[in-house]
């Protein structure tokens, strides 16, 4: 997720903490991913929440061309952090560059992470027990977060992550 | 944008009225790109407005890494349509899958989309004339709405173009 070097600023903690802040407080987000017909980019919106360590987790159809595209290859980015009235630049935003895992339905992993996301967000209680849908970790590779028009920093998987510090 | 056959929903103008107004009244969307040095894909947030006849439109920055992923590669997917409370997958949106044109600065074609930008985002003014903002228009090559949960449909360009009709 480069920019011109020019354009990035150097990384604070205000700016680790607003990352996380928007990743922590995303309730979805804009899921890219690559087609695995054509190799072209596509985006849909997913539900999102966060596991223990702060990695994002997607729950999501197995009908849904999203899930077969991280199937074929999990490179994907995530776009989190909705603006509010006015220009829509001007609000924060994160893009995370990441890596998807499948985990498997029944397994111990699937378990926890169901808690965690009905603790999030209730209302995927009414299709958690369908049996297309499965979880995604993303484990985060880089991140750029965008504090609003021209404010840009660049941050490390270590920097995203619970309990980090700056580089 | 693929998704497996038996949740597709048969095409109705309910269907068509409701991706045109998704894309005309948004302000703001997702835009996936490829990385040009790895060709994973990148989200990130973009203004839109829409050309005369419905195409969308991007103005954007040369110093932000989705100008020179589209200038590398012009195929990109666009998602519009913002959730309000509540469960944010019940909320309709639309993903189209483009491919973008750059429009070069101090063209007749500039001229004329920054006057419908503007007219669209009147707060894009505070940039319009920074020189490293460009336009992309972003030629839709096909769609995929999700009216809400379960509620799938596939369209067409000529679905999404002003004055279309279902095929």
């Amino acid at each position: 997720m480069e920019e011109k070097k020019e354009t990035i600023r150097p990384l604070t903690q205000e700016a680790i903490a607003q990352a996380k802040d928007l990743l922590h407080s995303a309730g979805f987000g804009a899921l890219a991913v690559l087609d695995p017909e054509s190799g072209a980019p596509l985006v849909s919106r997913v539900g999102v929440a966060t596991d223990f360590d702060g990695a994002p987790l997607i729950f999501v159809s197995a009908l849904a061309a999203h899930t077969g595209a991280l199937q074929a290859d999990g490179r994907c980015s995530l776009l989190v952090g909705e603006p509010s009235k006015g220009d829509a630049l001007s609000y924060p935003r994160l893009s995370i560059i990441c890596l998807a895992r499948e985990i498997a339905r029944g397994s111990d992993e699937h378990g926890r992470m169901l808690e965690l996301y009905l603790a999030h967000l209730p209302k995927a209680k009414l299709y958690a027990q369908l049996p297309d849908f499965r979880f995604f970790r993303l484990e985060p590779q880089s991140a750029s977060l965008n504090g609003g028009f021209g404010k840009a920093y660049l941050l490390s998987r270590a920097n995203l992550m619970v309990e980090s510090q700056p580089d």
